[in-house]
């Protein structure tokens, strides 16, 4: 007998975990559209094991094909002082702020040279870190002598879907980089080429564990002395997860503490040629490994997420719940204060 | 822009109004699988025109066919006095419970008969209402001579769903029964061979309206005096909608008003020949009119529905906060009371 929570969000965490496995579902083949749309309703993760193992990218990429293919050309990077690109950063002031990096063009075999001399040599003490990551479409466009070696769409999902990938994007970088935890209001197909990535997953439900703060926006410049430093934005807010799964976090309180204990972050790796289906809204920390060339490369499709139907409003329910209890909390501080 | 509510419930209702259609998607050809997965990945409901038109039991079911496959056999018929199976009523002491019909064996063409002379020559006064009506797969059952007449699966659901029918269920009655306002844990596929079904349809987001009691349950008998009394069953409560969305309450709240106002019922008639998909969890209220020859009949599909993924307990969520709210509204009162 399960023991019944009075609190309903944490209700509602338990209910989840009664039913759902705690663990990603491994196919060993590539799901019919069909199939696909199964794990959509359910909004459930899976990752297929050599699922993209035939493509033309994961049979013929490599150091020397990417620089082959794109010599010449010039591509944009994100350099941060901790492969922290977009995410949450303390500023000059000691606020914590929603960091973008500073975004530069390179040639794209400095680019290559660099990150992999930075993993093989290690990193030098301050040396930036470097990733090749704008989420444009950018295979189809900066790359787009590397878009033949993939397919154009991914047949189930596209079918499923009824739609095309409203983006395809490349990402190579090295084991430095790390994504901070978030979500996208995208369905994810997600192929690793080269190297592995290291998913922590979390469900949308996972919300009122994520500890979502109003962070003033902020990008890193290049200060001149070789160093970054922090420059805020004016007038731009985003609302970001500020909870790392990884970091073991000191004086959570009792509620905070219990809460986290009902989320299950899943963790999965990819290795070359594996694909994941990310389900849209799940929150994901993603980190890098790289191959024995030093690099670490992948492609993901991004579908547009359907909001109508009765789950986009749930999720929605969850973080407005999540938002009243945080501002109860607030208020109940502000009234012991002020009764001392 | 749409005003933003302060009660996440409310703020619920407005969002999922915002996202959906207020009506039922009408289809004029069956969905394939996916395109039926898809309908189930939202929870949202349609109606095929004409989809069952070229069953054999569309062809073929009449008076005159039904009584010569049945001939000669005895079914169940649920007994009313208003046509009121399977409904909340007033107990002999006042109190709301949850009445089941009077349940008996009833030789099929004694049971025809009297449902059609009913209906062609109008209901006598105080007379008892009857209904075909078991949903205990009564067709592969009670009705196995009529079973070969409907297809033994709906292929679009069974691939889709990756299963059989739990149930296969026909219901014959005449426009003086009604269905009260429910829910089932089934995905249905619900098929009109002679007469209509008038639906109402709300989904599993408008908990919050339905007013929901736990009420005690009681059975019809017949009292020996040619008409029907209640007798309660000791010791089995049923949580139970008790608000008709066809009955103009009076004395209803401005909270209670504002809430019904978000929840926008969706009406459908199925003609003889359509098939609804009805959606796991969504409340429907059905009524019926009889062709000219005086009967109604229809045959639905349960397929269990789905319970892991995050709906299930997202529903369960919308649940425990409509009850905690009405908790919270009864101690108001008590707390007021008691001040005075």
């Amino acid at each position: 007998m399960t023991f019944i929570h009075t609190d309903p969000l944490k209700s509602l965490l338990q209910t989840y975990n009664d039913l759902n496995s705690a663990s990603i579902t491994i196919l060993d083949e590539i799901p019919s559209p069909l199939e696909f749309m199964r794990f959509v309703a359910l909004n459930r993760p899976f990752a297929v094991r050599g699922g993209a193992a035939d493509w033309k990218a994961s049979r013929e990429w490599g150091v020397k094909k990417l620089k082959e293919v794109m010599s010449g050309m010039r591509v944009n990077v994100a350099v941060t002082p901790k492969g922290n690109a977009d995410s949450p950063a303390r500023g000059p002031n000691g606020d914590l702020l929603f960091v973008k990096p500073h975004e530069e063009e390179q040639d794209f075999t400095t680019f290559l040279d660099f990150i992999i001399t930075q993993e093989k040599n290690g990193r030098l003490p301050n040396q930036e870190i470097r990733y090749a990551q704008t989420q444009n479409d950018n295979l189809r466009n900066e790359y787009s002598p590397l878009y033949p070696s993939v397919p154009p769409t991914i047949p189930f999902s596209r079918i499923a879907l009824a739609h095309s990938p409203e983006a395809i994007n490349l990402w190579i970088g090295n084991s430095h980089s790390v994504t901070a935890l978030h979500k996208d209001n995208y369905e994810n197909i997600y192929v690793q080429i080269l190297g592995q990535k290291h998913f922590v997953l979390m469900p949308p439900l996972a919300y009122p564990c994520v500890k979502e703060r109003v962070l003033r926006s902020a990008n890193y410049v290049r200060d001149g002395k070789g160093g970054l430093e922090i420059k805020e934005e004016e007038g731009r807010d985003v609302p970001f997860a500020t909870w790392d799964p990884d970091v073991e976090e000191e004086g959570v309180g009792e509620e905070e503490r219990e809460m986290r204990e009902l989320v299950r972050p899943m963790r999965v790796t990819l290795e070359a040629g594996d694909m994941l289906y990310l389900p849209a809204l799940w929150y994901h920390k993603v980190s890098q490994s790289c191959n024995e060339e030093g690099i670490c490369c992948a492609v993901n499709y991004w579908h547009d997420m359907e909001f109508s139907g009765s789950f986009y409003p749930l999720c929605n329910l969850v973080r407005n719940l999540t938002l009243e209890k945080e501002r109860g909390k607030i208020a109940d501080k502000i009234a012991e204060q002020q009764k001392l």
